[in-house]
């Protein structure tokens, strides 16, 4: 398959490039581990999200929330902040602040025994709101005290995960959960004006009935939203094979439409009109056990969601930046599907370098197509760009692009960086080597070698006419970041590259 | 080009692997830049010498030996050790010990005023031998002190560098050198009989004149050499053009030929009969800006050198691990031509994988021919093996190497890791970068990506024979390490990888 | 109070110095924490233990046992080794192996429901003995296949926790439990009779019933122990009062002739004689919220334990190294009374002194008496020593040591390293910053900044009959590291040290 | 010696506190060395100095200026800038940039032969100006290249370092120098107008002759000059005794209205009037070996100074951070007298911490006395303040300093850093050790130890009145920092600090 395009540098395309806005990671409590801890360290160091989001910050795991009785019997309620303080402090050193979502429910303050995943995180109401609404001011409170507000109203705020789901929120009962929306809302503007809050955090498509039954209510009781968040995922729930699942990939057109729909039913609300939407999570599979995640195939997939997620939405953020993560339990094997980026042991996944390659992208977008974004500075000239090969089944075909640059006469470098099933793909190295659930330092070590990109350079010289072509082969689920930069030759006394090279 | 060769495991062949005894460094005073135990805490991490050879201890820039009147007018020496403890701090700290080398002449102590390189090392004999004799004792008797006899007396000791060269030794002074090694010889047996001493570190063939006159001169005078040494290049002196020089590599088997006639001679005298040789110093070229030095020509040249140096010697250094080195001047840009395993920056050469790939070797060779070296380690039965393709000029062929291994029917996996002049080139990336002088940080990290080899794996099926063929195809110029491990699959419940990469 | 002493320094004192074989640590689950894992770095770097004991290594947070139906609806179990790597990893590479307790009951295997502390240990039987033999011996296999048997049987091996108390096994009750040191102890020994197991971790004295019922129990199974493991606390239980206890010290006397017993019963079995017994756990007060371990009165009061726990003992393990730790739940302040010799955020607190400076002693006694300890070097002639003063009550008074060295004529340092309430006392930091919650970073680094000894050396000459006299002056629960060597003058060219500081 | 004082927290007391504005260094070229960047790294974690100054720019170590003959036989020039770009990218990576000084003479460049320190710096003027002026453009521009405009121009540029002295610039040639001045001062305009340029560095007082005889020639030329350059020591030039000498201190006052002759004369020309004078060099001594510079009087006399040199001068230079140092040769000993901050070990002398405690005082200045400074933060109400004892000679007499402080009723902690002969004094204890040139490990670790300050903390209650009373007692030759802190107790429910302590 050829495409080829003609540049114009002056042009200027739509790409709202949020892909280093935020990052979800699984519960809170997690944080407290060393390894999640290095692994986000790497992806910080590497990438660099401004913002996490996770579940369970009030899961008893962060033993926020305790009660005791007093000499006389009264119930009396303590809060504690050590877990708190360690995670938030971890977060802030790696130069990533939290978007908080407020949940789950401690147990001394739940109605309900119902809970979720492996780690039960309790899913029922307060058997009190006064109570809720003062351990979210407690914590609010503690957080401003230790970081200040000038900090803590940069951190968004969500109300719960996913009530629309009967898995996260006894019954899925929408008014319930206005209820806790309308307490918990007040509760936060009572600490302080500054700080922002949204929702209804909602799983996928449900915008007949939740976000339009949200808005109407938020509508109803004047409450002045600061934000709207909703989640995308892009398979469907697959049939499990013991520990794991094989979803099969939802054509994009239709996935991203169901995005306009959202936009389109919040601007019809004339006080919510471009309101910011905040997709709060979002991945192929939403099934942490899904071998799909550890592929090619994932990366060059969400490569193309990353050069429109931004058309109608304020941020994305992918669930999730690592593989510490419990929710079906605790991982067999390093490759076991997680939605992470990086593999537990460091190992950076295809996915990893989706991200990493949109976020060197320039500010400057002058193509966008189906296969090919491409970017430029303006004040030094140079070109980055990204290439990517996502059929949703195997065609078996490369896919060869060419951009024609307007170019100055003279020397040009062409930099590649391949991320392809043959240069950088270490789902097969650990298959080769047997799929062995514990790996050596040895393995590791072969593994993460062979999870980098591929590098390569190649002089480009531009014609009298001023026009340089440049061709990129890529191949299946295959994706390349590339630039393009003036390199006249700056050749010491003497020197000749091509004698050293006889 | 195609070979193919029938592997015995059980086979025992030659090959005597002392690529990580020792390697060379510029002047000594060096060792306290930072750059350059940057460079060298790379190389010792990831090769891991186990000595380190360089000129200059008493050299003034080492600030060692000093002398002042006393009130009464009289001459006094005394030796300041502050340097050298930093430096043997420095060495010691990173698992290397120093081959010692005694030389050059301190100024307050020269007969004269000759000097070599640029940074003036003195190369006059000394005005009294006496004033030498304690200069060498008070050090020695000073290294003790600090880490113990039991440390030092593993350090060998030699005498001077290439003393049969007119530009190291005023007049090339042949009877000069044998009084300065008489001299230097018995002050240190003085100090300890347990260290041990050699020399004459000639360089290159010069066996009838300067080694056999050497021996006579021992032999005569009852000196029991603890080893003999001797330098050992490839190519001849070119024409100098600005900077730089362009020298041709000579025929492997007449380098190698010289290095039997050193041999030879002196097993020809009954009480240095097998006595080691220590090559102090190798390389192809012995200028230091031999732009040569930086490709991978040179890197597949030295990996075949690699495989027969230890046949008739004891160890042999290459010249030298860093470019933070200063003889004929500071270079210009990072690429020069100098010595290096590792590029200033930190960049790795071509050349590095060849020490690298060497030191990982098993203990036991099972195939040793002029392309491929194979060896297997008992207890695992695994096997790791290098293919290198090192023609002295390009003939544009790459080289089929086919290994045919018994082996048990079962899942193998091979693992290549492949450095040639399109997978792991950092010179190509610098001179398509335009061959700048100075770095940006975005360039060095650019180059050092390139600087990888290139990791692959591969699952091989056994036959029910116990057959397992292997292929490697080598680029011109290129090197190839490979393993081949037993790997079953222990694939978890529900895994497919199949299934994953749909 | 002043004592006098002579030292005679070819004097050779009982003194079996294991201050450092052995660590305990909560439930081997938290080992996966980063401040976890940095407070044993801190720990490791500066005292270094061999060996490190906790509980849970098969509670439901390691994740290790799990159970399913497969299709014909038949239970299958399954092991999931995953954190457990993590966890020996983390071990091994801050060079300390486990001391390995087996429990509590994974709930999957477990008849019973009743569990201990805040994080829930099951403590009742397994449903099915020959169940819980193949989960040992399936975690044996599987350490062994990761770290070899050579590292493994260094290993020892201990089966259960206080079986002897209520709550950490049902019923308390001891023929249930030798059933299940009996099961256990065959199924390792047919993994391999290399491994070593021992019982019956008995907390403090329960001698008559259950050590010695322990002991025929053994016997008369012909069970060949290859080690006894008992507890050793020196308070009781108090009152609580809010979150903490306050409990009274016991006098040393009563404790260490409990140890005389255990001993006197095992040396009573022909077949058990000399047996190793390892204190697996010691400190003061059993409960996790006595503010007395945060404090200098209980540095001192360890420091004269640390002089005869060796006695009649092969090992003494400090119950616990960290303050990370939730068998009370977790920690509302950062001084709460935790058993660890570091608080959170990595606060030195006096009694790691005590471990430290005992760590540092040489091997040779030359004085043990009831407030000092003084050892000596044969090689230097260097001595170090411990003075400590801890009177169970306040009495007011300073302790005056004074040793009577002889000593050659010259000059001599001496070196003192003095932690008291005066001079190394972070607690008091902390309780004068208004004992704040939570830290920030600029109180944490105050408070570490004290948690220091203070460090001072005079010179002392010794006169010409060959004697020196060194005096301590030991503040109340104060303890003073002392070393005394040889420092003549070596005084530089026209240096005066005089002059510097008129 | 008693002295009390007043606090007004609505003082604002004249201190221009420039404390952290600039260092000095050694000779550029000895940047490149490890063990100074590591004193650096020391430095700026702990102090953090915005500028750094030292000689030998284009002194031949730094390899900049080459000439060469080309095929015709003309001379041509190349500028190298290898080790220029490691020194310039090692300050700014530890957050520090140069004051660069533009000096001295590069050999192929220089008019004569007369050197000037061990390490010979040239201080001829160059056979051409013209010569010298592509160096410094080329350098300039190099800089710029690399580090953009925005950048460098934040860098002041000082022409040559102290010309009024013979041994710096041959002849102390005024007429010369002022040629020198005016061809680099049109030279740097010519690259950027932005770049700012100062001199005469003129060491000490001559202001009659040198400083008005600049000013009077740049005012002539109508130079617009940036800033005004000069030095400043306050002792006189010893005997010499071996190694070292032995200078005593000035008085205070005399040195200090030297400073303000020169600040009048400077605002006697109407154009000149107000601009900056930076002292580029200041300490006690002159002389890198006098003992004096180690001690804790030199802290004490140095805290002094840094208290009043921001009156009249924009900055002030303390030369220098650390020890490696070559003007009178490489040091014998760890101790020798030398101008640094830090001793080569990393020990931290006394006066490190003058310059660390005058860093961490607030901005505002409520106190300043002849032996106390105090600042306070308005925003807490927090106060810092720094004692000090700097008697000339030794009185044996305490200061005991009262500060009587208007207060809130409530509880206080007051913080204290004590710096005498007592508590931290590094010297000392290696004189103990018996002064050895060469530290072991150990002997390292124990007097960086004793190298901290001793940190007291203790509890101040106010009383109802609003009344606070602080008292310190500062030992002769010592300097205390201390600060005064609100700090109510939080106490935790049931903790007690007194039963903890009984």
């Amino acid at each position: 398959m050829n495409q080829t395009f003609l540049i114009d540098p002056n042009a200027n395309v739509l790409f709202n490039n949020k892909t280093d806005f935020c990052v979800g990671t699984g519960r809170i409590g997690l944080a407290l581990q060393e390894e999640y801890q290095k692994q986000l360290k790497l992806v910080q160091d590497e990438i660099g999200f401004s913002y996490i989001r996770g579940h369970g910050l009030f899961s008893d795991d962060m033993a926020i929330y305790h009660t005791y009785k007093d000499t006389n019997g009264n119930l009396c309620e303590e809060y504690n902040f050590t877990y708190l303080d360690l995670v938030m402090d971890s977060y802030l050193s790696k130069n990533i602040r939290p978007f908080l979502e407020l949940g789950f429910m401690p147990k001394e303050m739940a109605s309900g025994d119902q809970t979720v995943f492996y780690w039960k995180g309790n899913v029922t109401p307060p058997v009190e709101y006064a109570r809720w609404q003062r351990l979210v001011q407690a914590t609010l409170r503690h957080l401003i005290g230790r970081y200040t507000l000038a900090e803590v109203r940069t951190w968004p705020i969500e109300v719960w995960n996913e009530p629309n789901l009967f898995g996260f929120w006894k019954g899925a009962d929408m008014e319930e959960y206005f209820k806790l929306f309308e307490a918990t809302f007040t509760a936060i503007k009572e600490v302080s004006t500054e700080l922002t809050v949204g929702g209804p955090a909602i799983c996928g498509v449900d915008d007949e009935r939740w976000l339009k039954g949200f808005l109407d209510f938020c509508s109803g009781r004047k409450i002045a939203l600061d934000f709207i968040t909703r989640h995308h995922y892009t398979t469907d729930l697959p049939v499990p094979d013991g520990h794991y699942g094989y979803p099969a990939l939802r054509e994009h057109n239709g996935c991203f439409s169901e995005l306009d729909i959202s936009r389109a039913l919040i601007d019809s609300y004339l006080e919510y009109k471009d309101l910011p939407i905040h997709i709060t999570e979002f991945n192929t599979s939403y099934i942490p056990t899904a071998p799909l995640h550890d592929t090619n195939k994932n990366a060059a997939y969400v490569a193309y969601m990353l050069t429109r997620l931004g058309d109608v939405n304020e941020s994305y953020s992918y669930w999730t930046f690592g593989d510490i993560f419990e929710e079906n339990g605790v991982p067999f094997t390093p490759f076991h599907g997680g939605f992470g980026m990086v593999a537990n042991g460091g190992i950076k996944k295809p996915t990893f370098w989706s991200f990493k390659f949109f976020k060197e992208l320039y500010k400057k977008c002058v193509l966008k197509e189906r296969n090919v974004i491409l970017t430029a500075d303006e004040k030094s000239g140079y070109y980055k760009g990204i290439a990517f090969n996502d059929a949703l089944n195997r065609t078996g075909e490369d896919l060869k692009i060419t951009l024609q640059l307007p170019a100055d006469a003279g020397r040009y470098i062409l930099i590649t960086k391949t991320v392809d099933e043959d240069t950088c793909n270490p789902l097969k190295v650990w298959h080769d080597l047997g799929e062995p659930s514990s790996l050596s330092k040895d393995e590791l070590a072969l593994i993460k070698a062979a999870a980098e990109p591929v590098v390569k350079t190649s002089s480009i010289i531009a014609d009298a006419d001023g026009k340089a072509d440049i061709t990129l082969n890529v191949k299946e689920y295959g994706l390349i970041a590339f630039e393009i930069r003036k390199a006249e030759l700056a050749t010491d006394r003497g020197y000749s590259y091509e004698r050293a090279n006889e």
